[in-house]
C-alpha cells in the first residue's frame, strides 16, 4: 500500500472500487451511475441507518412490505420515522394499497428481486407504478437488491434504478453475502443529487472502511474473479435450491413452497392457522434452524409458514432437513 | 480463518480482541474493566455518533471543551442534543465553569490526557471534581483518549475511567493512530450497566468491523507487538518532537509552544489579535500545513494559534517548517 492509502482516504470510499462497483452493477443489474455516485459501507444496515437519518425526519412515513426485512425497519423506527406495512402480493408490493394507507409518504423500501422473505419479484407494471409515484410524490425509493445475484431460471428484471435513471431509486448492495458475512463491504447509489450530503454524513458518523479490505476487493473485481465467483456460487446454490425442491416435492401435502427462482432461501407455506412459531420451536429441538414467517410481519400476520435456507447446507443435510421438516408436521397435525 | 469467523460474528466484537483490548488498557491506562465492557468499533468517530444517539435526547445539553475537538461536535449535534461551550485553561476543563454554564447536563466529552487541541493535562483535583459532578448528577463523562500512547516527558495520570472504576465513564480509544487511519479499528469501554444496549445498537446501526482485522490485531496485541510497536513509534515520534522544540526556540519571539509532553501535534499560540486563519492561508500556500487554532472554537475564539502536527515528517522537513513559519509570522507582523 502507498502511504496515501494508509491515510484515511475518501470518505465515500476507495475510488478503485467505486469505479469496479460502477461497472459491476452495470453489467450485472442495468444501474445507470457514474463510480462518483457510489458509496461504500461496512454494511447494508449501516447504510440503511444513514439513509433514514438523512431523509427522513421524525414523525415522516416510509412503506415497508408485509412482510419485510426487520433490519430496515429498526433503522427507520430509530429515526423516528412511522413505518407503514404495504401487503406484498404475487406481483410484489402493491403500491395502490399503500397509496391508500399513506399517501404522503416520503421513502418506500423494497426488494424487487426477490422480495425478503416471499420471495416474489416485483412485476414490471408495479416497477413503473411505483417510479411514477416516487416522480410525483418527490419520494425516494430504496432498493435493496441484497441477493439478486443469485438468480437461477428466467431473465431478471431491469432494476427500478436503471429503469428510473437514478433520480428518484437509492440502489443497495452488499459483498457481505457474495463472500461472507464479515468480510463487512457494502454500497449505495445513490442520486446525484444527494452525494454530497451522504459524504459529508459519512464524516460525522464513521468514514469509509478499510483500504486494504476496499483496495482487495477493487482488484478482484477489477481482474474479473468477481464474476466467475458469482457464476461458480450460482451453480453451487442452484444445485443445493434443486435438492430442496426434489426433497419437498415428496411432502407437497404438508407444505407449499414460495417462489425459488432467486435467492438463498425459499419459504415453506404453512396451512392457514398452523401456529409457525410453534412449529419452528419443534424443528429447532430437532436440529433443523427454520424462521417462522410471522417473525417478519409488523402487524399480524396474514401467513403462516417457515424460511428454508438451502445456500450453506449440502444435499444431504438439506434431504435430511426436509424429512425432520415432515415429522414435525406430522406430528403437529395430528395433535 | 474458521467459517465461525466468515459469520456476522458478535455484535460487540471479535471476543479475543475485546479480551486482548481489555488486557492492553489495563497495563497501559490503568483502565477497570471486563473484556464484555469493551465495545469494537471501526472508528471514534463511529463511537461518538452511537454513544450520542443512545445516551441524548433532542436538547440535552452536552458540555465540550472549548476549545475542542470538531469530530466530536458533530456527533453530539447530530443527535439533536445543545452542544455547550466549556473554557479550557492550565489545569484542563473548568468543571466550575462547566456547572454554572448548564447544570443540568446529561453528558461531559473530554480529553484528559492531553486536551485536543491546546495540549493540557486534567488535573488531578479537576479529575476529582468531574467524577464528583458526574456522580452526583447522573450524568455521563466520555474520555477520549485518542493520543495518550504518545507520552514523552513525565508519568501519566490515571484515566478518568481507571479513578470512578467504570460507573460513569466511557473510555474512548483507537488503533487508527497508532498504525494508520485507513485500518479502521476502534473502541469504546462502557460501564457494564450500559453493554446490552450498546450491543443492541450496534445491531440496528452496523454491526462489528471485519473480523479478518480484528483477529489480525487481537494477534499482534497478545503477541506483545502492540507494546514493542508503540515503545518504536513513541521514540520517533519523540526525536521528532525534539526537533520542533528546538527549530521552535529559535523563533521565539514570534510563538509560544503549548504543552509538548504527549501527542502527535502543539499549539505554537501567536499574539492576542493575530489571524490565524490568514496566517495559516500564507503558510499553506508556502507549502507548510498547520491549521488555525480558532477553527476549534464554538464560540468565539479567546485566543490565537497554529497546530503544528511532527509525527509525520521527519525532522528536516520539521526544521523546514520552522522556517517557513518564521518568514510568514515575520511578514505578517510588518505589515
Amino acid at each position: 500500500m502507498s502511504a496515501t492509502e494508509l491515510g484515511p482516504g475518501d470518505l465515500a470510499g476507495y475510488r478503485p472500487l467505486r469505479e469496479a462497483i460502477a461497472t459491476h452493477v452495470a453489467a450485472a443489474r442495468a444501474v445507470r451511475c457514474d463510480w462518483r455516485q457510489v458509496i461504500v459501507f461496512s454494511s447494508t444496515q449501516q447504510s440503511l441507518d444513514l439513509a433514514a437519518r438523512l431523509l427522513l425526519d421524525p414523525g415522516d412515513s416510509v412503506w415497508m412490505e408485509e412482510p419485510g426485512y426487520p433490519g430496515a425497519r429498526a433503522a427507520f423506527t430509530a429515526s423516528g420515522a412511522r413505518v407503514v406495512p404495504v401487503p406484498v402480493d404475487g406481483m410484489g408490493l402493491s403500491v395502490s394499497a399503500g397509496k391508500t394507507l399513506a399517501p404522503a409518504t416520503r421513502l418506500a423500501y423494497v426488494t424487487p428481486s426477490h422480495q425478503f422473505p416471499l420471495g416474489t419479484t416485483l412485476s414490471l407494471a408495479r416497477r413503473l407504478e411505483l417510479l411514477r409515484w416516487a416522480t410525483e410524490h418527490e419520494a425516494w425509493i430504496i432498493e435493496d437488491d441484497y441477493d439478486s445475484e443469485f438468480r437461477y431460471t428466467g431473465r431478471p428484471l431491469a432494476s427500478l434504478q436503471g429503469i428510473d435513471g437514478g433520480e428518484r431509486v437509492i440502489y443497495a448492495g452488499t459483498f457481505n453475502k457474495i463472500f461472507f458475512p464479515s468480510l463487512r463491504l457494502a454500497f449505495l447509489i445513490v442520486p446525484e443529487a444527494l452525494v454530497d450530503s451522504f459524504t459529508a454524513a459519512r464524516a460525522a458518523t464513521d468514514g469509509a472502511p478499510p483500504t486494504l479490505l476496499q483496495g482487495a476487493l477493487a482488484d478482484f473485481i477489477a481482474s474479473g474473479h468477481l464474476a466467475a465467483h458469482i457464476r461458480r456460487m450460482r451453480e453451487l446454490y442452484r444445485s443445493r435450491r434443486d435438492a430442496l425442491l426434489d426433497a419437498a416435492s415428496e411432502i407437497g401435502r404438508l407444505v407449499a413452497l414460495g417462489p425459488a427462482d432467486t435467492g438463498l432461501h425459499v419459504v415453506a407455506h404453512l396451512p392457514d392457522g398452523a401456529d409457525d412459531r410453534d412449529i419452528a420451536r419443534r424443528a429447532h429441538a430437532q436440529g433443523l434452524g427454520a424462521p417462522p414467517l410471522s417473525r417478519y410481519y409488523l402487524g399480524p400476520p396474514s401467513a403462516s409458514g417457515l424460511l428454508l435456507g438451502y445456500a450453506h447446507e449440502p444435499p444431504e443435510r438439506i434431504r435430511q432437513g426436509i424429512r425432520t421438516l415432515a415429522r414435525v408436521l406430522s406430528a403437529s397435525r395430528k395433535r
